[in-house]
């Protein structure tokens, strides 16, 4: 891949002084100081070496040096954690980037209303830890919840294993402080539940990846924290019998608080990793589920085991207990590295699809696998039809990251044409922008550069991506 | 009030011709025939004489309608039902009203991805009704849910007594059918659960009040269906005592569905129009709460009645069947016949505070109710902190039309001030919009003006409503 980013203009020593002035000379940063905020957590995707990194403490400060870099053109590269894996933090040569990482302030939490205000730079799992401190609850979990920022969380609506449950980080946003284009602070939003005044510019703003605006504080609403949660893994011989279990679950009542999925190639991956973990290496697919049900959490996961087994699960462990729970779910946050550690690099797809088109999407990716040639290890949100297929590829290897670029766009079109989409809840950021017109077609995404252009008119506001 | 809607330019026989052509003689009315089309239910709204009403069939005539009008330059005005409550539907004179109530169509209801995709036409309560077919279930319960649309409730974001566990319309949409102000037609959204490619115009257009587009087609989340609901209302001697009682089950972890109030004036109201019915007159307060948890209905409701008694209720009604409850929710629902034919005409407000707020909110009404010598009856979401006190006025004397008036104002004032919104689940309109901007401020009422430019570049989407 090569940099398809182009700053529109290039910071000068004048413009330079003034961020200095701004925010202070130890947060500006140039040259060699610039280099561990040139890309996200991506492999392969294009990004280019930032003229400078600024590191406001304030929303005024954001304001200000958005003002001055607009009057100045230069094209302005919003980061939180810089954990995102789709580029879409990643600044083009000559980019100004800024950075909301010391803006890490817990403004207000508010056990009556329940709701939490934060720095847009505060990591979100102390947006949680924070309300607990209430007996309250930020259910929305990442996967890099816990270097995360709530900020970026928020810009890329990101969404977790909980989802399943309780939906992802938009729906918990109420309120938005965030910087425009021109250096204007804007508030939208409620610290109501219910609110209609105006039209709703802060679900605008969710998922907006930093191309409308710099959110610098967060309003979420938390719930009552729920008592601890037991879990169960099973492991099945086959992908048919693994989603007739994750079917029987997802189609009743029930509310399971998780409920994950790993295939064969992601427990052989796992297994190479850490050869003592319990699981064997030839499962052919892994279901994870938790309750955290108030006072039924214990009961449910005894009836998720009961329908494994019903569905020919070969090896079923259950936990009740936060340690053995912790061990059950070590696999799924073990995937990535594992994947990293065995094949060298992964292209991250982020497809979901009806939960009926489940199977579809599986045999789909199975077949293109074959076809190109590539592995495929495919994790993730089964409950909410989210799949996570890691491709894998040699990146010394031009032909294999060849074979692996294809095999992520024709997933991309296996999941479109089920009724799907490209992107549950990574964003688009640069790897995943020429698909978008594939799934949204002509008119809509003509609809969203006019509201674009209405918002950050000289397109300087991280130029290049989601749109 | 006054007429302060101004159509951009006026109907001629050319464009008549052409829209009959599109929609068929018989789904185009003019003269006489429009009365009916002229307002919506609120009270004192301004509203004008339209130039004609189209009846289409299909977003392709909605398309083809907008085209034509758009290139005469015709204002137009969205209708569903007509049963909002802030003259969001009111035409002024001249405008072309395009009422979707012949789109009635339910198109798919996928018991296993758990949506319906319906005509913006089709009324909510039929929606729930498919659903329920499949054993699923749609919560969103406006007050008018068995005369709204469903495009009426996304327009306006309509929420209801049961969002208090369940959430408001805009939670439960998933994808939209849209005609556009020069007549493309947009599809928006997912049909996944999870979804950020592109940036989230479905929000953007939920709640919009048909200033962005006119709302075709809708496909709608569904959850499982609860088993039958449990209630209990329970009359209290002071509003300090209702406040406690829903406080003890709004702060815990219970999951009530409904969790609604009447005050001593709606109660009086009540009793006016039925004296039959089982309360005292002179009841201060009453707290209605339902709970539809699978299995828990009845035990959850003995609870909540122990906590009404603990809280000093002078009378607890239990009801755990289906026509006892009816008898103990029918109050709720004669509040506004009553008030009407109590006092000739009412101001709806909506507005929503901060639940810990809601003190305040009270008292301050109260307060203002006597300095202007109104008469003030307030019900609604205690558990949204969505409250909707009726002003009373008869509309035969101008002084009382302007007292009333008066103390909308300052009501909508008072939930500004206490950290609140004027619009819980109303909506705007004409009503409330000359407060629009007390509330959300010059910097976010110019955003919404850019966003409103950007998709109706001349204004002729629903002139006058909303921003």
């Amino acid at each position: 891949m090569t940099n398809i980013l182009d700053a529109p203009a290039r910071p000068t020593t004048a413009l330079l002084d003034a961020l200095a002035e701004i925010v202070g000379p130890g947060e500006l940063l140039t040259g060699p100081d610039t280099e561990p905020f040139r890309r996200d957590r991506s492999d392969g995707t294009p990004s280019g070496s930032p003229a400078a990194v600024v590191l406001p403490t304030s929303t005024e400060q954001v304001a200000a040096v958005v003002a001055v870099a607009a009057a100045h053109g230069i094209a302005i590269v919003p980061q939180g954690a810089r954990t995102g894996l789709a580029g879409g933090a990643n600044p083009g040569d000559g980019d100004l980037v800024v950075s909301t990482s010391r803006m890490t302030r817990i403004l207000a939490v508010d056990a009556a209303d329940r709701t939490a205000t934060v720095e847009a730079g505060v990591l979100t799992i102390d947006v949680d830890r924070a309300a607990a401190g209430v007996g309250l609850f930020y259910p929305p979990d990442p996967a890099s919840v816990a270097i995360s920022t709530i900020g970026g969380n928020v810009a890329t609506n990101a969404g977790g294993m909980r989802c399943v449950k309780y939906g992802v980080t938009g729906d918990f946003v109420r309120r938005l402080t965030v910087v425009l284009a021109d250096g204007r602070i804007a508030r939208t939003g409620h610290l109501t539940t219910k609110g209609v005044t105006g039209l709703d510019l802060t679900s605008l703003l969710v998922g907006s990846e930093g191309t409308l605006g710099i959110i610098t504080e967060v309003t979420v609403a938390l719930l009552p924290r729920p008592g601890s949660a037991s879990g169960v893994l099973a492991a099945f011989p086959s992908t048919t019998a693994v989603l007739a279990a994750a079917d029987e679950i997802a189609l009743s009542s029930r509310r399971p608080s998780v409920l994950e999925y790993l295939d064969a190639a992601s427990v052989a991956a796992i297994k190479a990793h850490d050869p003592a973990w319990f699981l064997p290496a030839d499962a052919e697919a892994v279901l994870l589920v938790q309750s955290d049900e108030q006072g039924r959490a214990v009961v449910d996961v005894e009836e998720y085991a009961a329908i494994a087994e019903q569905h020919g699960a070969t090896l079923v462990e259950v936990a009740h207990y936060a340690e053995a729970l912790d061990r059950l779910m070590s696999a799924r946050r073990l995937l990535h590295p594992a994947l990293r550690e065995l094949h060298g690099a992964i292209l991250n797809e982020d497809v979901a699809v009806p939960r009926s088109q489940l199977s579809a999407l599986l045999r789909g990716i199975e077949a293109l696998a074959d076809e190109l040639g590539v592995t495929v290890a495919t994790g993730g949100h089964l409950g909410d039809g989210n799949l996570h297929p890691s491709i894998c590829y040699d990146p010394s290897d031009p032909a294999a990251e060849a074979a692996a670029v294809r095999a992520h766009g024709r997933i991309i079109e296996l999941a479109v044409a089920l009724g799907g989409t490209l992107s549950g809840e990574h964003g688009i950021g640069v790897l995943k922008r020429d698909h978008v017109g594939a799934e949204l077609g002509d008119v809509v995404v003509g609809l969203q550069q006019q509201v674009k252009r209405a918002l950050d008119p000289r397109g300087l506001l991280n130029p290049g991506k989601k749109l």
